[in-house]
């Protein structure tokens, strides 16, 4: 039996349990017909093709879960190319049909994905609502009288509703995470040019990412690495210089005074507090930041030139079809017909100056966590007042991609209203995989399930561990020891203490003579049957451990030591000569013993 | 006695030998004084201001060369402030008087170095040949009816012509190159964001350069390195992440077919024919690469929305003063009125297209080497064609700032019409360092003076050695040296052999049982008296070493090594235990006989 929410988790037991692509096509054929939200698909994948899709993927790779997305259902935003269906960016007037898929999909498939419906959306991209759109509004899972969020509205409905494991978005102000906030799911916003947009009908093509929403930060981080790679026929796709984010001691920034803004829902506002609550419980320090400039920056993007970029994306189109586009999406679109190119300039120069100003705030803070949206609006208030209330959704999301920053946001729990709420991990470029481990410890510890499914519990299979950060580790055995004159020398280039244990038994320690601060000797002699030695493990970047190992003077150096859980780690040697004179303290036990004697 | 030219070399063995700070500024008002160019300077520093500032420089540092620019005379183009004097961008209406010095200017005066005048240029920096002034056209140092190229055409001659050790330029399209080359002299132009931009009047503020004209490339890299460094209050400031470029093997790009457009003028080709062949000379790899999307990358600058920027930035005072500005400037920059910021983000995405083609091209070669101007014009005939012929100039510079790169302008001799030409060598962004050394050699080989100084001889002093790029060396004994089977561990991640030694005399060396590939241990033994051990000396990047020790199995490892000269320095040991049974086979001197033995 497959569950409501479609996780990876769950979906791979079910095939290793005998389930196969068939049956699950079908299971979404069934769900489909029998969803009560009419406005989620712009275009259904016909159910023939599902079959076919399912058919030639176990014609192609027979053995179960043998892709890593074997038989994985997803929705696509109906602003990015599949082959055979029409991209229409929820605009009938302007669709084609193209040839080819966008280079994420392509990739998607090529891993055993597939597509089973192009999603609704704000026409163009253009909005977080999810209103405006010719196809209707698709609904919060939750209250079928409140947005889904925009503007991959859709995308969003579908996974949450259980139709598609994950889904593919965009984001340039923030569509790929209010969705998520406002339908209990994770949403992937990558680091601009990870994801290429090749295939993509642009918005704003110099800030434009393609996202992932899906129901646990784990399986979202995990087809993301499917998805992600450079791709030469987008000028905007970089390849990854990967940055790392402190592992202890993590600096986690919130808002405060002025800058904590709701408009009014203290249900919102509560979450946000809870999960700041959550957050310092994990360990991290919760450290309050100045928004203000990251505000200005947001401000930037529909109030700045950068609206321009969705006039270039559209300009040919809009001189002919201009009464075929969304009435407040034309109005946007239009307002920057007075732009100038002096305006654009203007507009960079003052987003360089913020970006200055924020580059002070990253000094204080390694991650941001902010509310996802501030609060949520009923459909009839939004068509009500469709431009101010949207502006205000995007409050805590419109800087992230001017900005260059990775982001993810994650459930925050529901309101006493029934309406769930999300947060957002922001941190500056290619920080992607590093923000993952919190992010979804941050999942797990809302207890809020995943989607419409409030009860689901979150698989440990989909646990985001630690990020590999290539650290090497070394074993110092005496003046390197926590809390000995030369520990700064580990700590000082973010080496970190792995943990605390002892050499096998057949190593010797002596008292180098001579030495300042004192240092030990350690010598193996194969055979001799001692207590072992009191060491430390440390991990270390690879070019400071290259430095380390170069400023270590004679006659010490680094080889292989044997621990006694029979491990071989690169640790402090000692060479023979320099031990004939020394004393010989193996019988206390480690440095640290002897130490103490000579205080 | 000082020379023609007042490179530092020069200057500092002046002030060795008795001369003082005084002394110099009296030597610089009688070379003003006596100067043919009446268009060099807007503004002189007066004669007792100077005087004043030698005065001062001698209270606060009176030790001759205590400073690194001590008592150094250098101009600055007249859209760089220095405080006390006025600003005017060669537009007398725009003038200003600054309170505060321009960042540069501030660092190089703390340097000890001393401003003689604010230099002529094109109005507001927009042109490459230095006749938009009303101050005049300053002249080439070679030609009176030549120009002195531009912007920064007085900056160039007050150096070329002995007035100053060196002068600060401003470079958008090429103006801290262009003059270079046509006053037999070098432009540093660094990469964007090296030297700060505050305290400049913008031309194109997200492309502009500070830049040093110089007689020497070692005297123009010292100067940078005063000038350059983060600034928080210039927002396109950038901390450099220094790029190397490789030692050995470089490869250097060429034009060729087409693409080799000179206008004409046989003797620039000739001379930049006669530079290739110098390079071939100094033992790079001569590559013809494609520079069609560099082309049409320098194209956007002007004919693309860039010179938007122009107008934004003089856009208030231009409402006013149309009137004021030079006839040809004010109409290249009002050409921008019409341009929308959707014209702006359509030149960011060709440009964004370009430099992935670009990217192909980088892929080939290291460094370009191209001529820095294709020609050169007499004043009359660029006064005549004035649009047209500028143009020309740019043909190989315009891409070099759009495309975040580092250039280094050298002089390439003198042709049979007695004008000099230049060649630049172009790499990409933060190799201001790496692109040096050949830089230097390339102009000693040219060896064709120092600005209007055909003969001068460039001193030693002043010689660019190869960086130093972070590299750790280590001593290898056994397998890993050259022909070795694990020599690949070392060439693999870029490790580079520095040389072959011997070690002290008192190690030995024992041939391991049972290590596959075989190996061999080396043990100190003070006290011995034997041969010394034949060793190599490799260089490794640090995170490379890094990973290379981590590798290393026991009983191996990596200490300090003493060699015959007496250095000690990081390399291969091993573990007394391992050698109880191992063969000793010091007398033979090293591996490679013990080796050979084997085979």
């Amino acid at each position: 039996m497959l569950p409501t929410i479609l996780d990876l988790t769950s979906l791979r037991a079910a095939y290793r349990q005998g389930m196969t692509p068939l049956d699950l096509v079908e299971a979404v054929i069934e769900r489909r017909a029998a969803s009560k939200d009419p406005a989620i698909f712009i275009t259904s994948t016909p159910d023939e093709q599902l079959r076919a899709a399912a058919g030639d993927l176990m014609a192609r790779a027979p053995t179960a879960n043998s892709l890593p997305l074997w038989g994985v259902p997803f929705a696509v935003k109906d602003n990015i190319d599949v082959a055979g269906l029409p991209t229409t960016a929820a605009c009938p007037a302007f669709a084609y049909k193209p040839t080819a898929d966008a280079t994420v999909v392509a990739r998607l498939k090529a891993a055993g994905a597939i597509v089973i419906g192009k999603t609704n959306l704000d026409q163009f991209a253009t909005g977080l609502n999810g209103t405006r759109s010719p196809h209707g509004a698709p609904r919060s899972v939750f209250d079928a009288s409140y947005i889904s969020g925009g503007s991959s509205s859709g995308s969003s409905v579908a996974v949450a509703s259980g139709l598609a494991t994950f889904a593919l978005g965009t984001d340039t102000a923030g569509s790929g995470r209010v969705p998520a906030a406002l339908n209990n799911l994770v949403g992937i916003k990558p680091t601009p040019g990870l994801l290429s947009n090749s295939g993509v009908v642009p918005a704003c093509r110099s800030v434009d990412c393609v996202t992932i929403f899906a129901g646990t930060v784990g399986d979202g981080v995990a087809i993301r690495k499917v998805a992600e790679g450079f791709d030469p026929t987008d000028p905007f796709s970089r390849a990854p210089e990967w940055a790392s984010l402190p592992v202890n001691g993590l600096r986690v920034g919130i808002l405060e005074g002025v800058e904590r803004e709701f408009f009014g829902d203290g249900e919102v506002e509560r979450l946000y507090d809870l999960a700041i609550e959550r957050a310092r419980a994990l360990g991290v320090t919760i450290v309050p930041f100045d928004y203000a400039p990251f505000r200005e920056a947001a401000a930037l993007l529909y109030e700045g030139p950068w609206v321009a970029e969705r006039l270039a994306a559209v300009e040919d189109f809009l001189a002919t079809n201009a009464d075929d586009f969304d009435p407040t999406v034309r109005k946007i679109i239009e307002g920057a017909k007075g732009k100038t190119a002096v305006d654009a300039f203007n507009g960079r120069y003052r987003l360089e100056e913020l970006r200055r100003r924020t580059q002070a705030e990253w000094k204080e803070v390694d991650v941001l966590l902010l509310p996802t949206a501030p609060t949520t609006y009923t459909v009839a208030d939004m068509i009500a007042d469709p431009i101010i209330l949207n502006g205000r959704l995007g409050r805590y999301t419109n800087f992230v991609n001017l900005l260059d920053c990775a982001a993810i946001a994650i459930p925050a729990g529901f309101g006493n209203n029934g309406l769930p709420a999300g947060v957002t991990l922001v941190a500056p470029a290619f920080t992607d995989d590093a923000l993952a481990p919190l992010a979804d410890a941050l999942h797990r510890a809302a207890a809020s399930g995943m989607g419409v499914d409030r009860h689901a519990s979150i698989s440990e299979a989909s646990r985001v561990g630690p990020v590999e950060d290539g650290f090497v580790p070394i074993v110092v055995v005496g003046a390197h020891l926590t809390g000995m004159p030369l520990n700064h020398q580990l700590t000082g280039p973010g080496g970190r203490l792995l943990k605390s244990c002892r050499t096998a038994g057949d190593y010797r320690l002596f008292a180098l003579p001579g030495t300042v601060p004192p240092k030990p000797g350690l010598i193996r002699e194969p055979g001799f049957d001692g207590p072992g030695l009191e060491v430390e493990v440390w991990m270390m970047p690879p070019d400071a451990f290259g430095h380390f190992v170069q400023n270590i003077p004679g006659p010490l150096g680094v080889g292989k030591v044997l621990l006694d859980d029979g491990s071989t780690v690169s640790g402090f040697l000692c060479e023979m000569y320099a031990v004939e004179f020394a004393r010989d303290i193996t019988h206390l036990g480690g440095w640290r013993a002897y130490a103490n004697t000579l205080a």
